[in-house]
């Protein structure tokens, strides 16, 4: 009877996380989609992205509806609804994820045309470690595989430091040449979306590493970000 | 036997309540913080801000083992347990207002001087807007009062228009002076965090709408933000 209703519990446990991955997929689609619409200044591409949010935001709360229908069926031990917990927090990082993916995409619309073409592949490449992290992320979850959630963890600074030398060449651009500031700025903060968006699969990674070892990973998550004024190069 | 158990379960809820309201206090008094660090430029608040931030995040952890207790030790049926979801989705918007608060602060610390300080007092009042909402929102919170829930839904596009506005006029002083170029930069990302901000305090309202009312706000969220090609003066 115990094993009957522990596998019973196991296959809600499993669905919830079927739930998640298909979320993941969804946010690496946006992802994708929004670095294309801003790469190539595509507005169509660009409008599909902010339509389908809704949709992650609607799989958040399926998730959410569905855990609490776990819990009310199976009264889990403690133990188990740590699980559970940090489900809900993983189905939140990714919900935000799919609002930075907007973000981009919400900038696109409001550039008229593509200019400075020469940083475009840059985004690519961000887009693509964003991407990755995401892909590892996700299989450290199916797999319960501690050791690649560190990896991810560790591997965050690496956008973080693109993010930086991206912003080092836009500052370039607008003090170059005033015509280049707002879309240089808008440049900024699409940067900054993929920078957030690694963030947040940096918290994921987090979660998992809680679930699959009970305690948190120690020490100080690695950074590259501007947090130190030597990394600044301010104008006079 | 059950009124007593009910009795139990609603201390449980209530310390969970307090919890929060702790939560929202410690983001108030970050918020003040780190608008004042910015506006006196003063590195010493800014560096105080950014060490309470851990703090912040371990009272969501404790939320959450909170949370994970009452359920494994009442074990409530579902309409109780939408109740403590919501209660870990407040604490998940309050620890994200947590760390717009320490983004300012930290962005204070890349700044030589003070510069432009036309525009300070637009911080300040961006901020007291952000406040207001955050203490309405507390109180919708601690009265179970979906009106005022509603209110504060309605009345974020209010700083979504100051942070628009503020753009605008840090764009101008960019145009005129390559040498605003890196603070205003800095200024942007600072104003972009309390609108942000502003964001997350219209998340809980939804969440506190739905505990209260069972169903969500219906209708798009009021928005003044750049979502449009109009409202962006782009520079030919």
């Amino acid at each position: 009877m115990i094993t009957h209703t522990m596998q019973a519990f196991d296959e809600d446990l499993h669905k919830l996380l079927r739930k998640l991955v298909d979320m993941i997929e969804m946010d690496a689609t946006q992802i994708r989609a929004a670095t294309d619409a801003l790469v190539r200044h595509d507005a169509t591409v660009a409008a599909q992205v902010i339509d389908l949010d809704a949709k992650i935001d609607e799989m958040q709360r399926d998730v959410e509806e569905e855990a609490i229908t776990v819990i009310a069926r199976r009264q889990p031990m403690a133990v188990d609804l740590r699980e559970i917990v940090g489900a809900l927090r993983i189905a939140s990082d990714l919900e935000r994820i799919g609002d930075f993916a907007e973000n981009i995409a919400k900038r696109v619309l409001l550039m008229d045309d593509l200019r400075i073409p020469q940083v475009m592949p840059r985004f690519r490449h961000m887009a693509q470690l964003a991407l990755d992290q995401l892909t590892k992320v996700m299989q450290s979850y199916v797999d319960r595989d501690a050791a690649r959630a560190v990896d991810v963890w560790q591997c965050d600074q690496e956008i973080d430091a693109f993010n930086l030398s991206l912003f080092r060449e836009l500052l370039t651009h607008m003090l170059e040449s005033p015509v280049n500031i707002t879309y240089c700025i808008h440049f900024l903060f699409c940067a900054k979306n993929l920078e957030r968006i690694g963030d947040h699969i940096t918290n994921i990674a987090e979660t998992i590493y809680y679930i699959v070892e009970g305690h948190r990973i120690s020490g100080q998550r690695p950074k590259a970000d501007l947090t130190s004024k030597d990394q600044l190069p301010l104008p006079v």
